[in-house]
């Protein structure tokens, strides 16, 4: 076995599954013989060493590491320009790697992430320094490409599914005398896969969701209005999903605020109370408006099976591929079979993945662009497919992990970012 | 046994467990040789005489309506007046049940709907037709008096502690670089039981929720801005969760949009992103915020088995009590014991329960008005305890009841409202 210790870290918004990938690589290693560190909060901790060691993990701590939501190690969004414009960064993650015998290096993230990978993967060679990058997918955005879908996508996509199809049956119960149409707004800035999702909650556009709303659609207000009062005139109530980031025909978004995050990214919110102010006043509708923000990504108890084992899956192939020496590369799931589901891990070369995002393709979203298709729900059923133990506590709460993190004792001076 | 039929109707706010009230009710009822008629959208089928058969129900059938989240037969937001002044409403209502030889009316609901069953128990009595009415306890508010809880407030308390447990570990996870603050806003206009019961996500007030919003306190923004900025400081984050009935010094709410329901209510929603935008405007902190709305009361998937349990017993107990002739009461949950909780079935007179309200105790909220006291804990801690099982298809949806649903012949004249 070659000497050296492996560094994980987590990387942009979290997910309902991403421990469960951690877990796996923690597990697939120790299997090898090799140590894993994890850094505090993604590429901040790696600068500043702040580093955790994994060795007095027990069985069961990993076991419930797997079962909880949210990054156990922190996270971050913090993005790294060019290796020339960012040159001290990338030496100084060189340094702490050199400092722990760090020779594999895995970032769990989406496509920001698999930029940084591939990036210390080239200034390893440049420098000299022998160092295996791997990008391990995860996002409940489902944007990445190459991979058929995401980790975390496939449990924020039962989430979606199975939130719509509970919420639409009590809209039901009081469209008479009360709410007429119910407005959920979910995550998706660009690419609307959440929002197609909640189109598995029904069988046909006769049932909720009755209206999709995708940023990869423009968005008229006046068509909607329209579409709204056609549908409580045919079914007595209508159910909406929309993605936060839909946007108008001039492209500007509907929930813009402003602001952005450390990306560049625009923070985005509140589409749905804007479509509900719209529909009572042109409408004179009872509406009421949902926007589950972070339950959404980090509701474990909901997680799709499918996606759980998928998480674990690309965490164990991570470790495999940088134990192997595959420098630059992310495991990815490939389908093979969409009834009965089956799918294989395999690698892609990080290049060919970061900083690109796969929108929804054309095929996948009806011709009047409210709703998805019948190779849409081809593509998205299996994922949201099984169901995941939970370790329930005698006080009706879930057991979460409780690992006792400890950083380790720094080799390098400070670094301040 | 008695000739006669029953009617059950479902009436206010839904909740995730109100149908497993309605299979107990037909069940029992079934047990004794009597049969349920349902109405549809609560007393105004009533009056409508749009009367469902249950007779045609099988047991898997009505194993499966006790599993389905919503009000299966329609309820309504539809309040009586006094006698006198909807004399020709009640007096409809006693026709209805004459010609369908209906000897017991239950009405599951909350306090205005305990006040429909206690007119309409006075109004038989007048016109000498012998009906027994019952009030059957329902409400996520968990604002009726007399009973210790109310079905159905056990299952949302449950998703909101459920759902602040696995939000706050996806807040610390990004906190040192992307949000600092998530607020979530749950439901309760009057009184903050909801609220409240998220304190159970956390063992003590270092854990979140950090801080809770009740609207037995009057909102003071900036007393809340300071405690929000002190939290984030001490933990890097600040989880906060509202009541949507949150008010000011002067009884203003927080979230008045001006309209209103058919009971006369504020239509509320819409304090988190007031708050957000407050903590992002003065303390330039980065927030978060969800308002999960019906998921919260519809979330089935959740459900308190000793919520379920309370459900199902006031159903039992209600037609046991109608059949004893005991007119104008109300099954009530009472506690016996806290810890292990222990609970029993009694009948209370609905006249001290129509129209009140129940808010939270003054000992139940902390000095500074932020947080739940130990004897909240005690109260609320049993409510939420135990997991409740799901038919969970192969699709990875719930599987609801699909009840074939047709309305009686009509015996009477049409009734229009």
């Amino acid at each position: 076995m070659a000497k050296g210790k492996l560094l994980y870290a987590q990387s942009g918004g979290v997910t309902a599954v991403i421990n469960a990938t951690a877990a796996a690589v923690i597990n697939t290693a120790r299997a090898h013989g090799v140590a894993t560190l994890a850094a505090r909060n993604g590429i901040i901790g790696a600068l500043r060493e702040d580093l955790y060691s994994t060795a007095g993990f027990s069985q069961a701590g990993i076991a419930a590491l797997a079962r909880t939501p949210g990054g156990a190690f922190g996270s971050c969004r913090f993005k790294l320009k060019s290796i020339d414009e960012d040159r001290p960064h990338f030496e100084r993650l060189i340094e702490v790697m050199r400092a722990h015998d760090i020779r594999w290096f895995l970032y769990n993230g989406g496509n920001d992430s698999a930029d940084t990978a591939l990036k210390l993967s080239r200034l390893g060679r440049k420098l000299d320094y022998p160092l295996t990058c791997i990008g391990v997918p995860k996002t409940v955005d489902n944007d990445l490409v190459i991979t058929d879908c995401c980790p975390g996508f496939g449990s924020i996509a039962k989430f979606t599914a199975v939130s719509v199809a509970e919420a639409s049956l009590d809209v039901q119960s009081m469209m008479e005398t009360s709410t007429k149409v119910f407005i959920m707004e979910v995550m998706g800035r660009h690419a609307g896969w959440v929002a197609a999702a909640s189109g598995l909650a029904g069988a046909s556009r006769d049932e909720p969701p009755h209206l999709i709303l995708f940023p990869e659609r423009p968005f008229v207000m006046r068509d909607f209005l329209g579409q709204v009062r056609d549908i409580v005139k045919r079914h007595g109530h209508c159910v909406v999903v929309t993605s936060e980031g839909i946007r108008d025909r001039h492209g500007k978004l509907l929930a813009d605020t402003g602001h952005k995050d450390a990306f560049g990214h625009k923070q985005l919110g509140g589409v749905a109370p804007e479509l509900a102010a719209a529909v009572t006043a042109k409408l004179k509708l009872k509406c009421h408006w949902a926007v589950p923000d972070y339950l959404q990504r980090s509701a474990r108890h909901l997680a799709s099976a499918t996606d759980l084992a998928q998480a674990r899956a690309v965490g164990e192939a991570a470790v495999e591929y940088a134990l192997e020496g595959r420098n630059a590369v992310m495991p990815v799931i490939v389908r093979q079979r969409d009834r009965p589901y089956k799918w294989c891990i395999e690698p892609a070369e990080l290049k060919r993945i970061a900083n690109r995002e796969k929108k929804i393709p054309a095929s996948f979203i009806s011709r009047d662009g409210y709703a998805i298709t019948a190779k849409a729900r081809r593509y998205l059923a299996p994922l949201i497919e099984g169901e995941t133990e939970m370790d329930w506590g005698k006080d009706g709460l879930p057991r979460f992990a409780a690992l006792k993190l400890k950083l380790l004792k720094r080799k390098l001076p400070e670094y301040v970012l």
